[in-house]
Order: C-alpha cells, then structure tokens, then sequence
C-alpha cells in the first residue's frame, strides 16, 4: 500500500497571546494510504513547517519533506523507518524538517494502528500500556499568591502532581523565585510533587541556576527542567553534579536522537522530557526510550497541545514501569481541547492511561476543529504550491 | 539608528538539479537601517527560511524572526549581539530561525562595515585579513577516470588543493572508493593537498568509515570531512582515534554554536568547518573560530554559493594565521557567479584575500541578478504576510 497523500491544516485560536503557553495553534496531519487515514500532530511553527514539506528543491540533500514520503510503501514498522532516514538524508539541509516529519511520522503509526487495529504501543512492541502519574502542567502565577491559588486550585481538582514554568520565574531576583517554589509547595501539600520548569531561562548561565537550588532543596522539588539551551550540555553536567535530591530534567528541545542521546550521555540529566510531534515522531521517541532505560534515565513526555499529541507522546514509553509520572497540560486553549472528540482523563487512582482503541485511540474532531482553521496559500513563481486543503474524512 | 527594513529575496536558477551543488538557489538579505544598506546571504531552504521570517506568532517562544529584528537599534557590534540573543531567545522553537538568523546577522556586519567605512574583520577586532589557500571545492566524478579529468584540470588552473566530495563516494564498494581518491591523488599531483568530504553518507556507520581510511591514508590525503551526521559525536570521536595522519574535517551542519563546540570538545575533529550563513551568522562563527584557535583546531569556512557569501564566511577567522586552507567553490551555477559585481580571485602566489572595501567589500549586481529572482506570495488567513520585495537600493 503506497501513501497517497499527505496534507497539512493550520488551526489556531482567534488571538495568539505572547505567552509560554504552546496550546494556541497547531499543526494536524491528515495522511491518506488506500482507504485508510491516519492523523497526527506537528509540534512546530505551522507555516514554517508547512514551507519545509512543499518547498522546491534546492539541492539532493534540500528536498522538501513531502519528495520523500508521497508515494512510498507503508505496510510495516520497518517502512516507517525507511521513510523517516530518507527525510533525514534528503532534507538533512532544512533544520525545520524534524518538526514536519514528527507528524508525518505519528500519522503513519496512527494509520498502521487502525489498519491492523491494534493500538501504536503494540506495534511498538509493548504487551500493554501502563498507567501513569499525571502531572498537571501549568505556568507559574505572576506572584507568588497566583502561583499558591493555583497550586491549590491543582490539587483539589486532585493531581498529585504539578509542574509551575515559565512566566517570572528566573527573570526576576532568586528570592521572588524562592517564594513562587514556596507557594507552589505550600499550595499543593507537603506530599505533593512539586516539578519547577526555567524554561532555559539561563541560557548557558551556571550561577544563576546554582543560585536557585538550595530553594528548590528547601522545598524538596523533584526536578528543576531546562535551567539552560539544549545544547549546553557543560553546564547541564556540572548543575547535576551538585543539585542533589533535585534532579535535573531536559530534552524537550531535542529536534533530532542524536540531541537526546548527548543530553544522557554528556548533560547527566536524571528526567528525559521527549516531544514526539518535535524530535521527528514516534520512531526516534521509542529508540530515545529505550536508550533512557538502559542508562537509569526516567523517560517523560513533553506535551503542551492536544490530546491527539498527548497520546502521541505517551506510546513511546507506554511499557515503562508504571506509576512513573507523565506531562498533562491543564490549561488548554479551547482550540487544544476541541481537537478531539475523546480525552485522556483520570481514573479513580488519579493516574491516566493511552486509549485502547486502534491507532492512537483518539479520533479529531474535524467539525469542532473547522472555526480554527487558517486559509494558507503560498505560491512560488505563479505556482500555488500549497492552499489549504479540505478539513474532512 | 534603527533597523528599518528587513527583506529576503528568493533566486534560483532555472532548473535545479538533483545533485549535491548548493549553488542552484541562494536567500538574499537587504537590511537597511536610515540611509544604510547591509546585504547578507542565508544558506538555508529559502521558502522555508521566508517563512520563518514571516510566520505568525505561536507563543512567546516561537516568534517570527523579523519580530526581534525590525525597529531594534543598530549601531555597535554589541547591537549584533543583542539582536541575536534576542532572536535566538524569541524564536527558539523554529528550527529554522538560525538559518535565518544567519543572513540577517550578515547583513548587519555589512551594513555597519559600509556605515563606518572599514571591513567587517577590523570591526571583528582583526589588524588584518591573511592570505589563505584556497582549495577548489568540486564534487567527485560520476567515475574514477572523470574524477582524474578534474583534479587535473584543477591542478592546471593552479590550485594547489583540491577537495571532492558527494557524487558517488561512499555509495559503492570500498575499492571503487579507493579508485576515486586514487584518482584525485593521481590528478592533483604528489604535492597536492587532497581533501575528501564523504557527506554524511554513513549516518552513524563508524565500520563503513574505517573501511575507507587506509586508502586515505595511502594517498596521504590531508582530512575525511563528515563522515557522520553532525550528531554522531561518538563516531566521530571514535574514528578521530585511529585515522593518524588523515584529520577528521566537520561542522558545517552546525546551526548554532554549542553544536560546533560540542564537535570539537566530544568529536575530536581536528578541522572545524563552519557556514556563517548557517550557524547564525558571522557573529557566533567568530566565537567558534576563537575557540578552535585555542584549542588547536583549525578554522575552516564552508561555503558553497555566492562571493558574498564566501566574503561572509571568511571573515570570522581573517586573522587566523596566514596560509591555512580555506574553501573555495569552483563549479558555481551562473546564479552564484553572477550575485556579484566582484570576485575574490587568487592572486600570483595561488592565495586569496578579502576584499578591503567597506562592510563585506563586495556589492550584489542587482541587475544581474533580477532574472533569477521569483515571485513568492505567502498568505495566511486572507492576509498577505510577505510578497517578494523590489530588487533595488
């Protein structure tokens, strides 16, 4: 069976607000082989992503990412890694070719999924999928008293767990961040899991992170996650060497196995956090998983859009041990929380499971997803080489 | 005085092939700021760098380029900097932004160059720009016999140092391989500097790489340029180990400076190549080229398109001791040939210099270049965000 077709929609909410809150757009993959669809989501700037799959050519290692996969065979796993090395050789010069191919790859698990009708995590090789600890992914409040109100807010809606990023937090002076960790731990009780997030705020600045453990200490944090840029892997290492109980966690920013794989191997992380609509599906995801594994890393998702993501980003990793905690963004724009029909919930133990049903158990909803969508036309020397498709199944 | 314009200008030839020739298309960049103008280049997939310049905001982390650009202050190479971070900062969730990044930054370094009156490497802090060597950079025949025809045609134009790469090395059978870098041996001369770039084609394959190295070795070819991908720092590494004479060569695939340090700290290269129209410009090249310099690696530009482009790329380490090689393209598409009104040619000794004119020194030829130029319209939501610009100044 050959792919047929690949088509990209843009859907954003009405107003996109200059926030670190990722669920504000997105970007669905609708892939088509014979009668069968499969969907999937890229974690990506829409219209660059959209640019590097219908771009010409520039040269044999400068294709767009669509060459390399309209017209394949999709039968089997192993095709699956077929066309993702041929994306990666033959588009190896477009940096964006990673986001794109991340959807592209999920869609095709989704396709196989609910063509054989087995759920992704068994193809994957997972007898079955394990329940996880759900942490509820927040920004931190602008002060301190937003960020307590919120903790609480989090933990009588009853999640064990939260992670507070962003926002003020490491912009402003180390004793204001010492008081949002204080609030995040007062507000969600002595024996919640408080996870603290710069959101690479420091850069490759080493002082600075120091200069926030003894507090994240003091409040016994989990984990303090991307203190720097992905690549700073020197002060990744020399930060782990001293933070103690707080381990450090990073990853999100990996584009490619390779960034994760330093980041174990030379940044001495103790969390891997792995979007799978980022790190070009997930193929590489599972191969980072596994990898993790073997080296006493704690493999967790990354997620901040849709439920169709969140299951994305959860197979890779669905046989690992269970009870182990796993990203859940609760502050959803509507545009992230319509796009399905179905959600991933919590059960009465306060844990969450990927669907059982074929693919990644969730199906979009196109009808409610329609008021989102962006017409996009790009033409290149009076060739219109992409406008918006139609949004239906 | 402020940046008041940013405009990106998509050329390419005619048709372009699907060969590994990076000189088909190029990214121009106007940058003007008062009465000033500043031209740079992006080696980048243009469309997909147009985009990045032009896309609507996703979150607070994935902003249009043009956003950190537009209406900033510009007048000191601290200026540069800050622009940078601040794109870097801003747009850090677009792959692409580094690409694109890359041509602005250049553009800044001309324009403050044409500005003051001085080159750009004096305002990099160099008393001097030093002859280098150049090497002619083509790649190997579709045969041994054609890949001799040209290494001694290249020797007969008086080139000293010839690299080959791409076409079909690596492809085939080690002794077909062999035969090839016989024949660049052959064709050169025994005097001749052999340099053979192997394009990534063995992924992560350390096995196949070893494979090649005692051919290498018997035509004392001088390195093996990228035998891995950019990531595979344990391959690398592990071949820099046991390749003795023949130097392992690599970085062009570096988009940001963290990936060329790690290559040089993890990798064990002993040659770091480095695109300023890729990293993000001249400004973090410079600091590559520092960091190599401290550590006995040797600063070598990569450059594959115009002569603007070449200027750019050499003045990161235009104060580098005198001689080293450098690389320099000889089978241009006209595209590339024609992008400017001046060429850096050798001079009687085989050497080449920057030019010493203002900024990069040399001039786009608007005029020659306008039959290259398409038409691009990028729309989003009915609203036109880039249309290709007036080819003026």
């Amino acid at each position: 069976m050959r792919i047929d077709a690949v088509d990209f929609y843009y859907l954003s909410m009405p107003e996109v607000l200059d926030i670190g809150d990722g669920s504000q757009d997105l970007l669905l993959v609708r892939l088509q082989a014979g009668p069968h669809v499969g969907w999937g989501e890229c974690e990506a700037a829409p219209l660059v992503s959209i640019a590097s799959l219908i771009c010409p050519m520039s040269h044999s290692a400068c294709k767009p990412v669509i060459a390399s996969v309209l017209g394949q065979t999709l039968d089997t796993a192993e095709d699956i890694d077929r066309i993702g090395d041929l994306v990666r050789a033959e588009s190896a010069d477009v940096l964006q070719a990673n986001h794109t191919l991340s959807g592209i790859d999920i869609a095709m698990w989704d396709l196989l999924g609910r063509r054989y009708e087995e759920p992704v995590y068994k193809l994957l090789g997972y007898e079955r999928s394990e329940p996880r600890q759900p942490y509820a992914s927040v920004l931190f409040g602008d002060t301190a008293q937003d960020t307590l109100d919120k903790a609480r807010g989090i933990r009588e809606k009853g999640y064990l767990a939260a992670k507070f990023g962003w926002g003020p937090y490491g912009k402003g002076s180390v004793d204001e961040d010492r008081e949002q960790v204080e609030a995040a731990r007062e507000g969600l009780g002595p024996d919640g899991i408080v996870l603290v997030d710069a959101g690479t705020i420091w850069g490759h600045d080493l002082a600075a992170a120091e200069a926030r453990l003894s507090a994240l200490q003091a409040v016994n944090a989990t984990w303090l996650e991307e203190p720097f840029v992905s690549g700073a892997l020197d002060a990744y290492h020399a930060l782990a060497q001293q933070s103690g109980s707080v381990r450090i966690a990073g990853g999100e920013g990996s584009h490619n196995e390779d960034m994760a794989r330093q980041m174990i191997d030379h940044g001495g992380i103790g969390f891997v956090q792995i979007d799978a609509g980022r790190i070009g599906g997930i193929s590489p995801s599972r191969r980072v998983a596994d990898y993790a594994l073997e080296r006493g890393v704690t493999y967790v998702n990354h997620t901040f859009t849709s439920h169709l993501a969140l299951s994305a980003s959860l197979q890779p990793f669905a046989g690992h041990p269970a009870g182990s905690i796993c990203e859940y963004p609760v502050e959803l724009k509507s545009l992230a929380w319509d796009m399905t029909k179905d959600h991933i919930l919590s059960d009465a133990n306060g844990q969450i499971t990927i669907p059982d049903g074929p693919g990644l158990g969730l199906t979009p909803d196109l009808e409610a997803a329609k008021p989102y969508l962006l017409d996009v036309e790009i033409a290149v020397g009076g060739k219109v080489l992409y406008r918006t498709p139609e949004l239906a199944w």
